[in-house]
């Protein structure tokens, strides 16, 4: 190309050639060529009789690509030659036109936006969807009592909709992220920057933007061709996703432990070993957990790449593309699997119970008793803490303690002991805001059918 | 502390003590607490004689953290004890209700959130600092020419303006995730979540929002406690703003090189060498582009802890501290010194002119003058190829070929040929919105300031 | 320094200047630069009288920082221009020859290398500690059955001791290279490369190295003041370790949970809650979980400052030390909890027992039966399959099901199926090299025994 | 499999099924099966005919795989299922008898490390081949001289030659490390760890070693399914190896620039511009420079999965997979574009032995000349800074001061300063061993040669 004429060497075209991978962005890059030919025409370029022709080519290109019988040759160095070259072979020397007031640069800038912005769209609904489903397999668990963990011990009980709840917040920050990534990638409109200097040809780029969805400009033609962060800002938010769905996942897999016992996949989304024939192995969940890690190093890689990189463009900009497809491909996976592992996810009632009516759950509650009798918080937990120690040392339960040793820790110590600790009020009792009493869980239900229904309408 | 009754191993404090690094919390842990405390008081918990008894310790507590006159005891696991223990020696028992209605797990969110909002304020105070810095400087070199580069091969001419100004559009993106981090860091209010499953007390968390300045609250007391996305969301703008930074640096270092000879840093912003007298060395361009690899570890730090955490609090989570605090004083330090360095920073006009001037820059602009006369832009591009091939070859400029030759490559080629290289206007051709064109850097500098002027605004 | 007059710009000092960390150094700043006195005697630069009174010197300046009685100046950029300052205090101008024939860049490499192979020579030790702790605990509990675990399912029953060694085996990779990081900083001296490109003095480099303890001497001027490969190494070396010290910690955390009950925390190496009075937390091995990502990042940040470097030194190379300083001080910290950690942790014989006692896994022992009846794996795997499903569908154990249901599976199925999940022997029946047989574990401690005497040796 | 009677959900099976990317370990799970096969046969679970049976059959499956002609079915999970179908397939029932004594986590364990020392050994050639062209290519340019820099600034001139041996030794660092990697994968036989506790057969392990070529057995089961320290080691080597060459490309992109003009690609290795017809980009250094952050991805990505993973098999290990092939596809093909990009890389003698006569350069001798007559090295980098700062000021060289204004500065600087500058032997007074004196670069390259063929011998 240009002023080079020996053919490049088969292990540099190797290493050069990135239509094996590029060749995704064809939509993108002929919805693109379309917007910029109609600028062509309207900048007198192209005649009207030209620009139908040139329609019709890349429409048919469009047809060959989708149905999957487009011949890539082996000259095709990149999903926009190729394009540009079967563009040629329809329509003749006016194919050659198109590249008229566009770079590369400026093309696979702008492909790689509008491929950002339909994979932030996307990775969205299926955040949406996920949702949609957390809350109704919250409702339907709303008043199923457990222990709440901290530190992976018994806490406090809560209700398993309470608990399930928790990852719908987060996922609603997640589907923020990624509106405001697909935001992001549509602010600004790199096409019109030429190969970083700007065009000879003051094409009307608010047009085309407006043509192609872009809600504005890039302003500078240098920043426009060397700019990523689109990219980073959807690879960020699906690293944070996936790491979401990796700490849902961590629970299910100990959940499903025969200790905890609490919950056990369907058995469409369980495996068995080929070598012990009673398991039944929770790798749906494994694999949330596990590809988080995978996530993050599509951001890694990304922001490493444009580390102390020179302006404008440069070849190491076509790392972007392998990092990101494989972050899409990745998070749009775990969403969905996520969803339906989720649905069909069988919870046991009766274990859950069971922990959650373990006496020591009722210990913060013992010491709220004191401080309504007017002891200092601070000096309650203390008295509740010697009274912890008798038990486990005698290996009794709180209430097997008598009258007497409860007693001689606090004499606001009395009946009303026995009661807080029978207990079914121990839940109940937490009324705050955000909290898990059933009234707040049902408050917070409605709460998220609204956030759901907000993020659907935009 | 409660149950246990032998004192933690040595070894174990060490590891498990926070106050060594947390105490830098204690503006927002006072804060906090004061909100706390009128809670309380709204909320019958305490008198308004106590709450005017604890307000009054809290602020001593906070003038003894200030001036640095607070003793830290050897039993202060983190500041939120040291506080609290602080008070209660202050204003009696009293100090021990201040913990009614509250937990370290949601004071710790709180406090860190209030942390994150602050520090996400203060990068975009920096970060429109250094974009008011680059206006400036753009402006102060709008016309000065120089070659624009990709591949780090000159490409194309353009104004000095217009390169600088290209970091000024990163910045702005920068400045628009810092913000979006602030607002994040205040959308929930994680305080009056409890230990994890809420409050035995009703307390009115909306009007301690309002006190603490934040947007809402935490909708579900479980992810109250184990959210640390705000923080995320600071840090992953951090590192992609590091990250721009450290492609200005790139730049600053090569500019800086005798061989390009294209910058020289100020002399406050340099340094020499031990051993050889005559050397300048750009040290603080070198530390911009050194550090943000630091900054992206705080990245993957943190939500490498949050990777696979089961809920709700856990131990874990303890070491979103340190990274955060790291990228801070990091980010900050680097947004600082690019503005100071870029203020002090000596463009050589000479040198930055004669490599502008370069013919082969006008390649493109040969090739655009065949395209207007009907010839497609691929054959253009070819014909020039051919000529540039030629010139190269027999070591000649391409303002050095003959008529007869340029003729042979292409009877569209005339005298223009030999206008089109003298090239005054190679710049100004590039007219299209966000080119190189005076007239478009004009419009670019005025469109800067008005989004620099809506940042400060907000 | 050198050309430049003007002084430093009080940011840029700060950014600029290292002392607040690198003093660190001062040992191996001390110890090369008392080894290059006696190099720059043996070439007649320095008289031998020079010699003592330098050597005399130094010997101050180390009491001094020893002793925390060094008086740090302002103008001290780094710990090597501090030293030297002193050093000129305390023998006059005689001071300024010690830098002859040396560089800072050399000087850097050379007191990093040595601070290397030190943090790496004390990971060894400790990790060794920690080996020698496992193979104990081990032992004590050699013959404790539990289950072990694929999927955190019940796999088939272990012995503790066989699991716990499993972490031996970790370690001791981690030792190995711990122990090639070691020899890897120690393989070539910096020390002789000047600013880059050598001496203009022909020292005796070899001798130098012989006092230092470096094997090999840098056989590239320019690669050796560059070259940071061994702290590379030795981060590498840590984050391993610190995940694989993660897995432990979480395989504690999730054992410590009242449903797992397996293991407790002593009281030392727990914490309670500022709320609820009944919590023992295993922070401990929450942390041992939470450090592995930081150190990871260090090694991230290490080589991220390196990406795309040009040769020589850069001043990004400052980086590596606050990197390096954290990661070696968070490994030593997790290696050293861990071993106080694990020595005095409690295991619940009982708990592990009936876990271990569940039926379901004799299901590969009841095929392996089959097999030796003649049928191939594949199809007694399906066989025994169809019996679980046929125990769990109706709420049995397998021992539950009638002669005539086993029967009606395979004609292969007797009383011998009985007497297999009777049990005794199915850990026994674990007879492979490396299994979990009593007599191979038995063999296993001594064979990790003898690994950790041929560390020791080393 | 096993209890599971339902299918999978087909979303399920696309997340857990591996077959599509671990094909690729078909020859390492044939050869596996073929040494397990010669196991079970002296264990007497195969009788003689039966062994050759199955290898006859292994034989046809591995043709199959190697011709393509392998037909893979919907329900091969994986490819170790779909070798163990094909093969049941061919000789009847008789393939089931294969997994006895083995299990999937073994054989995964065990093909993984076979392909890891494959890909380690592969490296290692690829390594050595650059190097070898690197001896090469520096001996061809020992004596051109050219500037070292420090800080991208002119420091001392050195020869071009022992600059590029700089990257031979920093190779040799990542040959060792591959070395190390391959021994490491092949130290420990996971193959008879059973599912995780070990088998009910006694097999010969050390026989089974012996034909796969590994050094040794795991010594415990658990640690043998869960571990994937080789992978790490590999994984480690190449990140490191691939930032070794990142700072190669880097510095063959600014030298390829027209200001520095030292260096020009072979057309083979260089791309033009879509728009530019002037352009000869350096996409192979480009490509060497923004290859490494991916490389280092992989690494992250796999300790990533490790960390907090509960003992023994988990699913996530599933995604060690494509980690460690992207990476081997990336290094593999880095190292031998280097190789060919180096070999034909044309360097520009002129320019850069015009930028090395840049008197600068010989600051440092100036101060040497000041020590010779009894300055201390300090006081003479003064000295001489101030005649640089002058000789800046005024705009003249360091030759043009006068011997008024010389002597002006020190009494010892007389007619030898102006023989100094003029500077023949700037570089050979680098005599230091390693330095860039003539002979000591001939005694490097004999040095580096036998570096090699050491490296080689192994």
């Amino acid at each position: 190309m240009g002023r080079l004429d020996k053919p490049q060497d088969p292990l540099f075209r190797r290493i050069n050639t990135s239509v094996g991978f590029d060749q995704r962005l064809w939509p993108q890059d002929i919805d693109g060529s379309v917007a910029h030919a109609r600028a062509l025409e309207r900048a007198d370029v192209l005649t009207s009789e030209e620009l139908t022709q040139m329609l019709d080519g890349l429409e048919q290109v469009r047809e060959e690509l989708s149905a999957g019988t487009f011949a890539f040759s082996d000259d095709d160095e990149d999903i926009h030659m190729a394009v540009e070259r079967r563009l040629t072979e329809l329509v003749g020397p006016l194919g050659g036109k198109l590249h008229t007031g566009r770079s590369r640069n400026d093309q696979v800038a702008t492909d790689f936006a509008l491929f950002v912005s339909l994979s932030a769209e996307r990775a969205l609904e299926l955040t949406q969807a996920l949702m949609a489903t957390l809350v109704e397999v919250a409702e339907r668990h709303a008043n199923w009592t457990m222990p709440g963990y901290t530190h992976l011990q018994r806490a406090q009980p809560v209700y398993l909709g309470h608990h399930l709840l928790a990852y719908f917040w987060m996922l609603r920050r997640d589907a923020l992220r990624f509106q405001a990534a697909r935001n992001s990638a549509l602010a600004e409109m790199p096409l019109g920057s030429g190969a970083l200097a700007g065009l000879n040809w003051d094409l009307d780029r608010a047009a085309t933007a407006e043509d192609l969805g872009f809600e504005g400009l890039a302003a500078n033609s240098i920043d426009a061709i060397s700019n990523r962060d689109a990219a980073l800002d959807y690879l960020s938010a699906a690293a944070i996703c996936a790491t979401h769905l990796s700490r849902l996942g961590s629970e299910l897999v100990i959940w499903s432990s025969q200790e905890f016992g609490f919950a056990e996949a369907a058995d469409e989304f369980a495996s068995g070993s080929s070598i012990m024939p009673q398991k039944k192995n929770p790798d749906a969940a494994e694999l949330l957990r596990g590809k988080a890690p995978r996530v993050v190093a599509s951001f890694t890689t990304l922001i490493g790449v444009l580390h102390a990189l020179p302006l404008s463009y440069a070849k190491d900009l076509q790392e972007d593309k392998e990092a990101l497809f494989d972050a899409v491909d990745t998070i749009e996976t775990c969403l969905a699997a996520a969803e339906r592992m989720l649905a069909g996810l069988i919870f046991n009632r009766g274990r859950l119970a069971e922990a959650a009516s373990d006496e020591m759950l009722a210990a913060t509650d013992v010491a709220d008793l004191l401080v309504r009798r007017g002891m200092p918080f601070r000096e309650a937990h203390g008295v509740v803490g010697s009274l912890v120690r008798k038990a486990v040392e005698s290996g009794r339960a709180l209430s097997d303690l008598t009258r007497e040793e409860i007693a001689a820790e606090s004499e606001h110590l009395d009946e009303e002991y026995y009661e807080v600790l029978a207990g079914e009020h121990w839940l109940e009792s937490k009324v705050s805001v955000g909290g898990t009493a059933s009234a707040r869980v049902a408050e917070q239900i409605e709460t998220a059918r609204k956030a759901l229904a907000a993020l659907e309408r935009e």
